[in-house]
């Protein structure tokens, strides 16, 4: 099959992925009267008098606004709004096939970080969450944390947090299996942008103490003159010895490469030079900063993608659905660490003793049990940390 | 059945009207390769090279939002966007049930005026039309004037132009019954907020000379110390006579009366003073200016209301689903007043001469002709006012 053909043949003649349906009886007069005029007037009263029955008597407990500016669409770069409605549509598509959350794709048509804070705080009222989406780095930066501040409902940027936390999970049973504790690895994450930034955070809180960020100029280090700002406040959390010098010198002696930057970055040399039962995550698309196979030829023991024809596939499927699942199940007011790392544990310990292997130590994105559990773990980690409404 | 009651068991059974679906399958990896990555870049890409395929490829062709700031709810008033959203996500059901409209609530979070108007915009390239709901006059024309003016899609004020286009319909019926030529009646409408404004100009439009606007003050006419802005620019296109007074001396000698306003503003004797075989559309909500047997009583020939148990109900969901249909359908850049006209006449045309009489002048709520003629003929009209894009 010619994947790019098909796709535009099938895009053809779906002419959309998603429909809104009615989930009511309208066959009469007073279907009608109960479901709109006059009936409806009572629902609304009571939700005048109570704000929050809204997420008893409306869907916005179950509604995800998907949300794009289009700047930064798959590897496609700045394509536009409209360009990048297909994978909002798809995004939706998954968010209901794994986790019956009912999302809706909102293009925003501007890049200007303030209006686009405004317009979702102007029309959160409609959704339980927000989901942002495929918007370029560092801009994603601000636009979630401003709204993290001023929404009392979850707000997430699927393209930090949703890799992390698949990339957190893999590094969890990567290191079950070869036997090594968190607190004594070395991690190069190679890539400082969306994904870069919140798996080195996720990796901050899961306990690793030696962390090397690394973009196309080398070693982030506090001081450097190439940082802006979102650099120097990285460079500051990691490289604790305040190493100089390439992603190779970086890697000498490391644990674990994670890499969510660019193909073929990575060398067979430079996996040799790691330390030994090292774990490589290689998720550049479609192409990996290393092949697995050459990886494994440098002496790398597990190896993981973005790809769904290598083994462990680093897919952030398996986190979204599940996450917002769990948070709109007990009216979170917001997904914070604790949550992100529920996920991260939940999706790893799927995974028994018995069935991890090298290739092995991170479920498939089909597996439809992942959403539920993670679920389940993030509403937990909801209700511990006190940010649960239910 | 006790509505009240009926309609908040039901509302909390159902947990929300509407619900977002895919329309794809997802059983395996080939599916999930084409609908999502990989191969969802092929149509964003064809999408950033020709913006136009973004209806080809995409839901944006069928998608309309219900967008409204809760500040005229029903006749509830300003209760809050949240409190909206019971009678927002009813439309939406309506839309689908109707018209197969995917439609989809918007809760804008503010009452200002210019903030909703740029919401609106940047969320645009989302939709295929804007419906307006529930937003209180005056402020209701600007929003929709500036959008109309600066959006590429429909935009649609219900509450203005649904009612507006129902009447019209209504109107047009009881005159061929009564055999009055359009030209040479006095129609009176009472009620200079969103609806009545929509109905004289859609009366101009019509080709009825002869029309009155009252409301609480009385007569509307130039230079009427009680004028607002819009007060005065109503009052220079009716009055051609200039007369002052009240509504009852507007009524005398009318041939139609049009309420929009409030229960039991007209009496038996008000009617009486009607020119012969009047004319009574009497649509305040739930109790209208004047009961039909009242009105009866004083010599009406013809009656209408807005509620559902009494004959020639002006209901407007005859017309939105229809009139979106028809305007997505070719892809039109307005609705413009001939596509309303348009609609009022489609309605009227679907009551043959034999079938029609005065208590069956405007068809069922529940005709499901109703819509796919409007749409025809609002697709047509798009066609001939050189508006449509297909």
């Amino acid at each position: 099959m010619d994947v790019k053909k098909e796709a535009i043949k099938k895009h053809s003649e779906w002419r959309g992925k998603i429909e809104v349906v009615s989930t009511v009886p309208l066959a009469n007069r007073q279907d009608l009267s109960l479901a709109y005029t006059p009936g409806v007037a009572e629902p609304c009263l009571e939700i005048e008098k109570n704000k929050d029955l809204v997420y008893e008597y409306t869907r916005k407990w179950n509604l995800v606004a998907v949300v794009t500016d289009g700047t930064a669409v798959l590897g496609l770069g700045d394509i536009g709004p409209e360009a990048g409605m297909p994978v909002m549509e798809g995004k939706c598509v998954l968010f209901k096939h794994f986790a019956n959350v009912d999302a809706f794709p909102i293009l925003i048509g501007t890049k200007d970080t303030d209006k686009i804070v405004e317009t979702i705080k102007l029309i959160a009222p409609t959704f339980g969450g927000i989901n942002l989406e495929d918007i370029g780095a560092p801009r994603c930066f601000e636009i979630e944390e401003r709204l993290k501040n001023e929404l009392d409902i979850p707000v997430f940027h699927d393209d930090q947090h949703g890799t992390a936390i698949v990339v957190i999970a893999g590094v969890i049973n990567a290191l079950r299996l070869v036997k090594k504790d968190v607190k004594d690895v070395t991690v190069v994450v190679n890539g400082a942008g969306a994904a870069g930034t919140a798996i080195v955070n996720m990796l901050i809180n899961l306990g690793v103490k030696d962390i090397l960020l690394c973009d196309r100029q080398g070693i982030l280090y506090p001081g450097a003159p190439f940082n802006d700002s979102h650099k120097e406040k990285m460079a500051k959390i990691t490289n604790k010895n305040k190493k100089q010098g390439l992603l190779k010198d970086a890697m000498k002696d490391a644990d674990i490469f994670i890499g969510v930057s660019a193909a073929n970055t990575v060398t067979e040399d430079m996996v040799r030079e790691m330390n030994s039962n090292a774990i490589v995550f290689a998720m550049a698309n479609p192409v990996p900063e290393i092949m697995p196979d050459l990886a494994k030829k440098g002496g790398a023991r597990i190896v993981g993608t973005g790809r769904s024809d290598f083994p462990n596939q680093v897919n952030n499927v398996l986190a979204f659905p599940g996450i917002f699942r769990g948070a709109l199940d007990v009216r979170a007011k917001e997904i914070n660490e604790e949550m992100k790392l529920a996920a991260a544990h939940a999706i790893a310990e799927l995974i028994t003793e018995e069935e991890l292997h090298e290739e092995y130590i991170i479920p498939d994105a089909f597996d439809l049990r992942v959403a539920d559990r993670i679920a389940k773990a993030v509403a937990q980690a909801a209700k511990d940390t006190g940010v649960s409404r239910i």
